[in-house]
């Protein structure tokens, strides 16, 4: 089954304790639908300007993802400046240009209207609800918002929460999210604001996701226990960006790729998650995923097994 | 086969969000023996002061812990006082009175000495190595240790880590042990003064092992790939202090209860570990795993492991 995912597609000039680049090609859905490609054909709906060129597009068209959403603004692109420099784990904003993305109308292409999976990655939460209410038929939802929704565009993100199957975000937006410290207290309040399921980044110690009672994932007499899945402990961690992104990317386009979502497939799209992640840290910005192929995937997958299984 | 632990067996004030207990047994050696008597025999060296009495003792003898290790001595016990108001993952201590710690002797009695197993609890890198040299024949010895005697007693602390098969610490002690922030590389130098293998604390994200070539642990054709045991999800952590020592006492203990540590042996006693650790912050002190039966133990292992496996 295809992916519609709407977000950025952006530049990125990121420092890190390996180095820097200038203007690489980044954003929430160029990292997410280059995971995603893997797995299962992905769509991509944003808004460029006029330095996206085909340069740019090839990435996408290398991996087989439809560009026709991604529509060309008079402007420049979304630009984003960072750094990595005291902690991995966290990236210090030098500078965000919104660009051509400030006046952003997504607008859906008719050939994007069958796709049973919609991801609305981390935008502003009024531009993630048209975008749901424009595709009512697709059979499964997931979303990822950020501190800054949170904190000051609650009633937006609060509409999109009620509408979202799977919701991805971090240990400290779950925090923030809930206003309670405790993983789990934190987990059950964000469900109660209406995703099914919760799935919980930990950066460098994986990933656990939570469930409703009326979750998909669940069922077949299965109780609601969590599900946690580990991160690769690496080596060299030379740029975080887009890790979210991708662990997203792997875990939704595996979702995609199975003819029905079972207890068992959710928590292999866990993995797969984990794995996606674990590859785009290991170079500057799309590099690693680029130049990834399947077997990899599937090789670091079993050592994701070896890693926390007991037999 | 059994295990001889020395370290501190000790008085505890502990305020956290969930109240305030005021001396309350606590220690490391108390908490590691009381969690590794579920698994095997264990006998305990120590100082007590004179206002240790039979109410403390019992609660070692309820668990047939040996205490004939444990010495008298004129004054009082070894008495901390933290607190954990801001931060549940890390203790802030108020008071240290070392008492009759400070003039600690350890004595082995000669019934302990066919032990198998030696643990070195946190105490005077000193003193480990003296309790090191005067069981030469065990079969397998691991230890702790804390950012006090890495910054201060490298030297000292550098023969015990020669000594041992097993080191068990957290992150933050792993990172200043090798002045390396990334954890595996971090691991790698930590292997290299000697521990065989390096179990690395992540308090709410579980453990991960590393395994020199030298493991014991390796073998049979294996790499030495790590591996990474969760934690629980809890809703509630009324008291974090002593969940390290239970760690180790529930992955030592079950170590030492199994004829043969193989890879699968050892995976097992990290989910032992961590199930320990799990039981350990539910209630004040040692108030959880005193309480304890083995039929919630193994129910808690295989929740562990429907938390962490595929299938």
């Amino acid at each position: 089954m295809s992916i519609t995912v709407v977000g950025s597609v952006a530049f990125d000039s990121i420092e890190t304790p390996a180095g820097r680049r200038e203007r690489c090609l980044g954003g929430a859905a160029t990292h997410f639908s280059l995971a995603a490609s893997f797995f299962t054909d992905v769509r991509v709906i944003a808004v460029v300007g006029e330095d996206f060129g085909e340069e740019q597009e090839s990435v996408f068209w290398a991996r087989g993802i439809d560009t026709q959403g991604i529509e060309r603004a008079a402007g420049k692109s979304f630009f984003w400046e960072g750094s990595y420099l005291d902690n991995l784990n966290e990236a210090k904003t030098h500078q965000t240009d919104l660009n051509v993305f400030a006046a952003f109308e997504p607008k859906i292409p008719d050939a994007y209207r069958d796709s049973e999976f919609l991801f609305l990655a981390n935008i502003d939460p009024v531009l993630q609800r048209r975008v749901r209410e424009a595709m009512p038929d697709v059979k499964l939802v997931a979303g990822d918002t950020m501190n800054y929704w949170i904190k000051d565009h609650r009633a937006a993100l609060n509409e999109v929460l009620k509408g979202l199957d799977i919701l991805l975000i971090n240990d400290t937006e779950a925090r923030m999210l809930a206003d309670n410290n405790n993983l789990v207290q934190a987990a059950r309040a964000v469900l109660m604001h209406g995703p099914k399921t919760l799935v919980v980044k930990h950066g460098e110690y994986g990933a656990t996701a939570f469930f409703s009672e009326r979750s998909f994932a669940t069922g077949g007499g299965e109780a609601h226990h969590p599900f946690r899945a580990p991160a690769l402990p690496l080596e060299d961690v030379v740029d975080p960006t887009g890790a979210g992104d991708s662990f997203a990317g792997g875990f939704f386009g595996y979702l995609a790729s199975q003819s029905e979502v079972t207890p068992a497939v959710f928590r292999r799209a866990m993995f797969y998650g984990s794995v996606m992640g674990s590859f785009a840290v290991e170079r500057f910005g799309t590099e690693r995923i680029q130049a990834l192929t399947r077997k990899e995937i599937d090789d670091r997958f079993i050592q994701f097994r070896e890693l926390t299984h007991l037999d």
